[in-house]
Parts: C-alpha cells; structure tokens; sequence
C-alpha cells in the first residue's frame, strides 16, 4: 500500500521504522532536505503548509496522514474528495490547528476544560487574572503559549486572536493516547504522567502507568470515550490532560496524531503507539496496548549554548545500563531546546524508574 | 559513522530498522535490484560474491560486515589491509564459509563436533554408513546436505568436495547465539530450541528458552565459550547444536552473522540479536539479553505451487491475537519455500506457547 505522511520528522521516522516490518511503500515530505525520514521513505522537498505541495504529493496514495498538525487542510479535504483516504478526517485536523476551533468543540461536546474567553485582539480581553493566553494558530512545543499573572503582564499580551483561560491549579499533568480504526475499533494505552521542564517546556520525563485514583482513571476514560466519539473520525490521538488538586480532571488540548507522551510505548508496552497507529492507517485490527511494567521516558534535547554538529556525552554509560533503550532521531545538528532524541527505561517499581531516570539525566548531554 | 554490509537481505533490513533508532549511514550491496534493504539504505545492486564489486563496495566505509557469509573474503582481506574495520575477521568468515575448514577448525580446537570424513570426489568415501553428506561450498538453508542411509543411496553421492559425518540420534536441535565487541565483552543469548520441517528443510518453529537439563545448558555454554575464544574475532555468531539422545551436545554448524534462530529476541528479550550486532559493529558496551517469558517464532514461508505477487491469507486473524508479532521481509513475489517473513509469540508457559504457534500456522498461509 502507499501511505503518504505530512511531515519528515521523528514522529514519522519511528512510525515508518516500526513499519518496516510490514511490506509498504512510504511517501514523506517536509521543507528540510535532511529530514529524519529523508533517508527510509520516498521522499518529497516540499512545505506541508502549502495547498499545491500537498495536494501533489497526495496524489495516487492509497491513504495520506499527517505527523504535524499544522499543514494545509484544503489540499486534505480535495484530496479526500478526490476519493484518496485521509486519516484523521480534514475536519478534525482543522479544529485543533485553531486553539478557538478546538475550545469550542470541547464546549460543545461538553468534554471538561477550563474556563475561557476567545478575543481577536488585545482590547476584547476582560479576562479574570491570572491566565493564560493560547494563540489561536502557530502553537507548537509550548511556542505561542504565555501565562499571564498581574495587570503588568497584561502589556505583553499578544495582539493576535487567542483562547484566554483560566489557569488550573496543577497537580499532575497526564496523558492518554485513543486510536479508532475505520471499522470503529478503540483502544487507548494506560495514562502517562508527564514531568515538564518548566524551563524549556518540552516534556522532561514520561512516567507510565501514571498514579492515579480509580475516580481519576475513570474522569480520563470518560473523557477519551467523549473525544473519540465526538471527533467522528479514524485516528490516534494524544488527549493532554490537567489534573487539578481538588482531584477534577480538565483537557488541556489535543494532538491528532502520534505523541511524545507515548514514546515509552516503544519498549514498556505490548505494542507501541506507532504500531497501533500503523494499524489504524491500514484498519487492521488494534494491537493490545498493555503495559509491561513501569515504563519512562527522557527526553534528549539540545542543551543551551551549543549549536552545530551534534554530540551526545555519557551515551556509553547509559548503553550500559539494562532495560534502558535509546533512541536518536537521525538528525545532524543541534541547537538549543531541539528534541534530538529519547531514552526508554524500564523498571519494576515507580521509584526505581524514578531514581534511573535521575541517574540517566544527569549522565547524558546533548552538545556539539 | 558509515556502515556497509554485504548482502541485503531480511537480516539487513531487520538489523537497519532496529539501528535507525540510532545516527548511522547504511550502506548495503546486493544482486537484487528490490532486495528487502534497497529502500531504506544506500543501496548498491552488485555482486558479493565478486572481488571488484566488495572491494568498490568496501571502499571509504568505517565498518564493513556481512548479513550472509557467501562473500568474496579475498577483498575483504585487502579491505582490511587497507585499513577498513571488517567485522567479523575475514578468516572466521573463510573458515566458515567451506565445510572442511570449519570441521577442521572444530578439531583443532577440541569442539565438540560429529566424526567425518573428508573427501575430494566421490571416489574417496570410506566413511561407515549411514552418514551425512555436506559439500564444502555453495550449502545454504538446507542446501548442498543431504543423507546418505544404505548402499543404493551412495549411487546419489556429490562427487565435489565435502565433509561426510556420521548421524547424530537427535533428541532436539538447539542454537545458541553469541556475540563479542572489539573490547573483549562476550554475551550469549538463551538457548533456542529449533523444531524443523523435514520438507522444507528450513527452520519451523523456535522455542526459547530451550527446555534442557543443567548439565546440557553447561555443556553448551562450554561450546559458546571454546567458539568465542578460537574464532579470536568480533562478531555475532549463530551456533547450532544437537542434543543427542544419551544428553551429549555436538555442533552442526557455525553461521557468523545474524541468525534465524534468534529472531524472536525482537520481541521476547530485552534486547534482540540485531540490537547486539550493532553494539558489535560500534564496539558499544553489549545489550542485556534477558527472556522476557517463553517465546516463540514462525517462519513465514512460501507454500508449494504459488509463484508471483505474494498475498498473506489469515493475517489479519493474526493480528488480533494478544502479544502476536508480524515481521514481513518487504518481499513482493513468493516462491516455494521462500523466507517472506516471521511471526514472534509470547507466551506464559512452554505448552501455551506451543498451542498458539500451531493455532498460528494454521492460520497464515503465503500464496500469490
């Protein structure tokens, strides 16, 4: 079958590497010449934002998926109408790129988030203090993100159309991954905690299975069950998810595709998310998800100060290690805050996983 | 850092899918214009078996290795002469490669292996009845051996060069898969237990870890050992052993490279042969290779009277099974017996292993 991916990047290189061992043919393009997925698929130099690139990249394949969200949906909806299978539906693409779309249709499903006010611009916000301000396009790893505390803030407020909401006394941010194949199979992959790095606000650390009362496992299953029959589409989707302190669980937002919270599925699951993504591209029955035991993940990403041709210092050490997998994704150059890569580690007990995550953490930098 | 490997087969593509976890250049050679490695490395369509195609070939890589051990060793040799690592030695490969010096090669070094004989043409035979005969070249996947019983079957004697050795009484037939690093690390996986097909002549099932007593586990870590240490080389290799029925251990044979008897490793210990090869290829500190429960592995191999187009029958019932694993070699046209693929089983014990790998292969067939 040829399936065509929107995007070249590491989410798209593990998928198609997971892949390899099914008998495929794999079309990617993306705008970098040396994209991750450059080497092992057919690929296109192309922008996946512009309506001719995709639209004549779609072309003659059997089914077209996307490994970023923010590409050209009209170039999707001709092509679907043109008879060419695209999974997720356009329609479900278009709602999340746009943070205003993507609230009301948690609004209108009735699917818990916070709080919010939608503005066009800086003079419609009358919006209680503190919160936080998502523009409405061009989000991406924590990018296009600002908390805004105090009435001084409020002069940095981006004047361009935004959700406006209310800030969530955290607990524990979470995660679930919910796939559906065409015959309306679903399977989601147990919850994962994820640890952020304020600082850079890329995941640090994924913790799975999260630890969670039974009251919470139930607020998230509910909520995958609400999204997945409101999305109305074929899919793998990353549910982020906030836990509050009084123990309420609130959408954060949605990614409609394959995630970093899911990597430690890789090495601590029965099957990974790229497997069961690969499953619903192809509306192959979906793979069992259960957990193996305490699964993490640390993210490698370019340190601050280094930019250039990539080194990764105290791999060795961590090669060493059992039950810790690494994984790198093939991309040369570094620079401050790129995700260049991530380390699986299992273990028998949360502690244990903890305290091997620490260790491998302090080990491990990624420099040039 | 640029690898190249002769041959570019399912042991190749199953060794570049796993290492594209990690930042390499793959390099591949092979006749076959579609070979399973052609799309996911660079590929060159040559002839291994030609010096000026290996020598070409090898030029201006940092590691050359082998996914099939029928190469041209002499370029090998003035590869490494020349200053390129070759990974294993290229005379374990020489040795390996021609049934009498591997025989001799047992001998010398006191490994247990069945009496023989050895002849240059028919003429020579002088060995007790009934043996087995085995030509020095061209042998693979059951090829170039056959069993000689009585008188009227030395009528049907090779008259090439060859080893004759007397039958083993088998009880089982094991394999045990060792690999070492350029540092002197040596680790060896489980012990596999092989259930032939006497048709095909090629590998059915694996079952590992291999029901064995004490006594024959030590027997065979002292075989792994006696290898490891005469062939005096990095490298991955393959032995496969008899048990006989009075519990003595013998070797059949010695492959040096990646092996079909540890494809369930992918699936079923922390980490798989292709994991350790790759660690072997960059001297990297050698991968834990702990069972994570019993497993098991299918071949997938083409059915007598299809030819052409391959189509897998049954796989999507397969696929439904919990902890159930396809692995198809990226091959389009099947051919009687003809390796397309494995399917990896776990399982909690011995017997609900056995009962889901006979459940399996009467699901699945490879037709066109």
């Amino acid at each position: 079958m040829k399936i065509g991916i929107l995007g070249g990047g590491q989410l798209g290189r593990m998928l198609i590497q997971n892949a390899l061992k099914y008998d495929d043919e794999w079309f990617t393009i993306d705008p970098a010449e040396d994209a991750p997925c450059s080497g092992i698929s057919n690929f296109t130099q192309g922008n996946f934002n512009n309506y001719e690139n995709v639209f004549d990249f779609g072309k003659g394949k059997d089914v077209l998926s996307i490994e970023i969200e923010h590409v050209n949906v009209d170039a999707l909806f001709e092509l679907q109408e043109s008879g060419i299978k695209v999974i997720p539906n356009p329609e479900i693409i278009e709602t999340i790129q746009q943070k205003i779309l993507q609230k009301k249709f948690y609004e209108k499903h009735q699917i818990p988030s916070p709080d919010f006010q939608i503005i066009q611009n800086k003079s419609e916000c009358s919006f209680p203090l503190p919160f936080v301000q998502k523009m409405n396009t061009g989000g991406y790893d924590g990018k296009g993100v600002q908390i805004i505390n105090n009435e001084q803030d409020l002069e940095n407020l981006w004047n361009v159309p935004s959700v406006l909401e209310s800030l969530v006394d955290i607990d524990k941010e979470l995660s679930i991954i919910v796939a559906k194949n065409e015959n309306g199979e679903t399977k989601t992959f147990p919850v994962t905690e994820m640890v952020a790095d304020p600082k850079l606000n890329l995941l640090d650390f994924n913790i799975c299975p999260a630890h969670i009362s039974e009251d919470v496992q139930d607020q998230i299953n509910k909520i995958a069950d609400q999204f997945i029959k409101a999305a109305d589409s074929p899919g793998l989707f990353a549910i982020e998810l906030f836990l509050d302190k009084a123990g309420k669980v609130w959408v954060n937002e949605t990614a409609p595709r394959l995630h970093n919270s899911g990597h430690q599925t890789q090495d601590g699951n029965a099957n990974s998310q790229f497997e069961q993504f690969y499953r619903v591209l192809k509306n192959l029955p979906l793979a069992d998800t259960e957990a193996t035991g305490f699964s993490g993940m640390l993210n490698l990403v370019g340190e601050e100060n280094f930019r250039g041709k990539v080194k990764y210092e105290g791999l060795e050490e961590v090669l060493k290690l059992p039950k810790t997998y690494v994984h790198l994704y093939g991309k040369t150059e570094t620079k401050p805050g790129r995700k260049m890569g991530h380390i699986n580690v299992l273990a028998d007990s949360r502690e244990a996983l903890l305290e091997k995550l620490i260790h491998i953490k302090s080990l491990v930098k990624v420099v040039s």
